[in-house]
């Protein structure tokens, strides 16, 4: 059968390609690697799940980046269970790629000169009053006040890779740390 | 501001909103709904987020069904805690729903009739040889073999759903079932 998606076929070009997709979900606004989803773990062993925005990806150093408003649920999450899952589907490329990793929560003056480089409307997200997920009486009782000393970035170690690619025949693989990377078929 | 998406203003609307379009993912493979993110937690504290077929949405009662193989990682997760986390982002919709859910795995006699209506073509995909997330030396060294054993119903009671739409102002809003879903504005 023709698959258009001759990288699936091996375990090095099916991880390069999982960076690469990641990659230009830093880049593009509008590709699917642009909004993950984020889940993290309540202190009552709860999983939460939310879109997040892509900020940075190091196939390198296998360091992804998330920014996030401090006062945010996911941040009080990670400062009990700092272990993440990061999903991204590619209708396009028929790829689903799940990510296990570990974050770090950096503030202040290690991020200052990445605030400097948020743009003016994205910094609306970061210091918004009551901060996010306090109730309010109205659906619109709060206000969007930028301030750099709510802005955290989450820097994601990435601990494990597993990729599944729907093709005429489905194949999925793992990828660890551990491992070097070195990659592992497993059954779909 | 014109808001195309009037029924984001009322805390009962959106409520009712996010059900008609969960319904609507059960009917039609087309929406957004279809294919929610599930996400569970390890039994060494790591979340997990995959792809899910939504199978059943129930507004009355509250509760979503997915179908799964009984011998995947995400039964395992589920039989050490059983609290799951569903995503669903409908970019038509500009609305993020976020789950909260107690699952309860039904298997053998309890789901036999559900089995008996699943296309011959899904139950492919319950009872693959190796079970999935099987380590195998060739990524299609594994073989279909449908098997009603393996045919599991996840039943999820809801217990939350925080709903967030990204209109010309951002609302989100919190309903919880100890509350009767009557609903509570939060910051966005």
């Amino acid at each position: 059968m023709n698959d258009p998606h001759p990288w699936a076929v091996g375990l090095d070009s099916l991880r390069d390609q999982v960076w690469q997709r990641l990659r230009r979900g830093v880049a593009d606004r509008h590709d699917p690697a642009r909004h993950p989803v984020l889940a993290t773990v309540t202190p009552g062993g709860m999983p939460q799940a939310r879109t997040v925005v892509l900020r940075g990806a190091d196939p390198a150093a296998g360091v992804l980046e998330v920014h996030t408003d401090l006062m945010s649920g996911k941040v009080a999450d990670l400062r009990a269970n700092p272990l993440v899952a990061l999903h991204v589907w590619d209708a396009g490329a028929h790829l689903q790629t799940r990510i296990e990793a570990r974050a770090a929560i950096l503030t202040g003056d290690a991020v200052a000169q990445v605030w400097a480089r948020v743009p003016d409307p994205s910094r609306q997200s970061y210091g918004s009053q009551p901060p996010p997920g306090t109730p309010i009486d109205d659906a619109l009782a709060y206000a969007k006040r930028p301030d750099a000393a709510c802005f955290a970035v989450l820097r994601l170690t990435v601990l494990a890779i597993d990729a599944v690619h729907l093709g005429p025949q489905h194949r999925r693989a793992r990828y660890t740390r551990e491992t070097g990377w070195q990659g592992q078929w497993l059954a779909p």
